[in-house]
């Protein structure tokens, strides 16, 4: 009786999965019709419809073209052939609360304003972990020396304290932006405005197969889908749905940047810019968001987690445990609570240590990022279990 | 009779004065309590009444030191043998309004924050004159090479522009911005901690000299007054007073800028931070500010005269007359009304130009600082005499 229960919840599941596959076919894209009309009667009623022409009138437009391209199984052994998979809103890995915001979003002020009905995905990572802390760092495909160092510099920063980067593969900053999380063994996810078998730009086909062999490659389009110039402004909402803030390195005057930083101030999430000489052209966009308001000014990955971050940090990669720790840094770790915080001068009598080398002690275990400090006191920093 | 009442006018302007110089060298910078005695009992009287000791118990200690010294003949003589003068509130060069502010601050909360007795001046501009268009132009004393170089470019536009540049004559920034005003023709005003007649720093003797040949060389000291820590401070608050608005190009973590920002946001007079590099140590400053809210990110003189300039900005001196035009500029600008606005539809039919041309022209126009546009429409831009 079991078995076969669990054979047909097996049969809707797959069923389930190719009408999803199938609606993600046909509109390319996001399509806040399709999204409402699923949600009202369910994605195999909603594929069905489609397939029929039953439709409101708002929907035939934009299923038209492709609703007759009936392919889900042929897509579903591609990816798989590419190594990938469609990770759709019944899977365990979709990002759900990542997704609210879009959701929530008036569609009839943007067409994009929905949520993808799929993503379709490369490489191991867990896209619903990896999405857990993760800033998207974007900026100029005509990037400067300056810019690319500093992208470098920020990017290892977060990297090495467990922060996934989210970028959009593009030459220049984003291209820079992968590269160092890659470098510092960190978690990058690259999100495409083509199919995730189409390396674009065509250049970083290197750089997109090593980020699909350790962190991932994402797109809401069916695999073989190219670039369109729409498709990059759709993909901008979800560089910026996936990661808690956005944070614009180099930006020139007219930048598409601005785009990412619109959806994320639309999404609620803390738009950043960095600042740079102000006789370099690449940094204008940057200074233009500053001034108007629509970017905060960092200057380094602390201050860019004081924005998007939680109030504590994890613990960083680079410090694997506490168990390194010896001497007076070892003692004063050990006197701090597992829960809880606690004052210098009682750490000082917990450890047996003088307060003055447990106050010089403190910092030290801080910029290792194995604690932290507020109006309570000094508490352990608990590492997020990956 | 009249001349005997102008005779009277006359001791009692001069009895004034020999009051304020007497209270300006006893005080020896900013007291409060002495400002408000004089505003209580007028000038002459609080002289005699410091003199004399016969004084609250408040002035007893600010006075006490040098209230024997009696030598405002002598300081006269001084400040005449420099080719200086002494201008006081009874001066019609007493720039009154720009002095306002710092009557009205909260004495209690900070000892420097009253209207300074007297200014000793060197330099053939009008105090008042001199500072009824002014930015202040600070920075880090160890300024980078980008810090100099924007800050001469910055300088230069608006001192094209016909505004006076205010700093303190301190290495670094502060020079740069006074040398850019001088190499452009510009008016600058060095506000001293010490006495005029004492080059401070040394090594900008003759650039101090310059200043005091073109421009005014100021100070609250009288002269043979030595530069002291505290000093900076209180002088901090006359380059802030003296100007429109505050532009800081570089500063440092620590650095002495942020105090004259600080009086900026107490007088009310926009502050603005220029970004840079955030590699650069010399930015750091400027980014914190920025970051904080403390001061508004600018790039360029348009954008500080956005926040500190006037909504119609005075001709540029580069381009002396409207009577060099000609060929189109000239007919647009005939076409303009002395006052009130036109839009280009109406300066086309006026000036029987096709109205692309009109259009063409007006950016050019504006450029040269000669007409200006709002929602109304296009205006000449009306020289202010000097």
């Amino acid at each position: 009786m079991f078995g076969r229960t669990e054979d047909v919840v097996m049969l809707d599941a797959d069923e389930r999965r190719l009408a999803w596959v199938y609606l993600s076919r046909v509109v390319a894209g996001p399509c806040a019709a399709l999204s409402a009309l699923i949600e009202q009667v369910g994605v195999v009623e909603a594929a069905r419809a489609v397939r029929e022409r039953e439709l409101p009138e708002s929907l035939r437009g934009p299923t038209e073209k492709r609703r007759g391209t009936y392919c889900p199984d042929e897509d579903l052994d591609t990816i798989t052939r590419l190594g990938g998979r469609v990770v759709t809103p019944d899977d365990d890995e979709w990002p759900a609360w990542r997704m609210l915001g879009l959701g929530q979003l008036d569609p009839g002020r943007d067409a994009d304003a929905a949520v993808p009905l799929v993503l379709w995905v490369r490489g191991p990572l867990c896209l619903l972990a990896a999405t857990e802390q993760a800033v998207a760092v974007v900026g100029a495909r005509c990037s400067s020396g300056y810019g690319e160092r500093v992208t470098g510099e920020i990017v290892s920063d977060l990297a090495a304290r467990g922060w996934t980067i989210v970028s959009g593969a593009a030459f220049g900053i984003d291209g820079a932006a992968h590269r160092a999380a890659l470098a510092t063994g960190g978690a990058t996810i690259a999100v495409l405005a083509c199919g995730v078998d189409r390396p674009y730009p065509a250049q970083h086909d290197r750089l997109l197969t090593q980020i699909a062999e350790t962190g991932l490659v994402v797109s809401e389009y069916p695999p073989g889908t190219s670039a369109h110039k729409h498709h990059f402004l759709a993909r901008n909402r979800l560089v910026a749905a996936l990661a808690d803030g956005v944070l614009v390195v180099e930006a020139g005057l007219r930048s598409g940047t601005r785009n990412t930083v619109k959806w994320a101030r639309r999404l609620g999430r803390p738009a950043l810019a960095v600042p740079g000489p102000v006789t370099s052209a690449s940094s204008v966009g940057c200074h233009r968001m500053i001034r108007e308001g629509e970017a905060l000014l960092v200057t380094r990955a602390e201050e860019v987690l004081d924005e998007a971050g939680p109030l504590r940090l994890s613990l960083p990669e680079t410090r694997s445990d506490d168990e390194n720790l010896c001497g007076d840094e070892a003692l004063v770790y050990a006197a701090l609570p597992k829960i809880g915080s606690r004052q210098p001068a009682d750490l000082a009598g917990q450890s047996g240590l003088p307060l003055p080398a447990v106050r010089a002690t403190l910092p030290a275990l801080e910029l290792a990022g194995l604690v932290g400090c507020d109006a309570s006191g000094w508490f352990r920093i608990v590492r997020k279990p990956r």
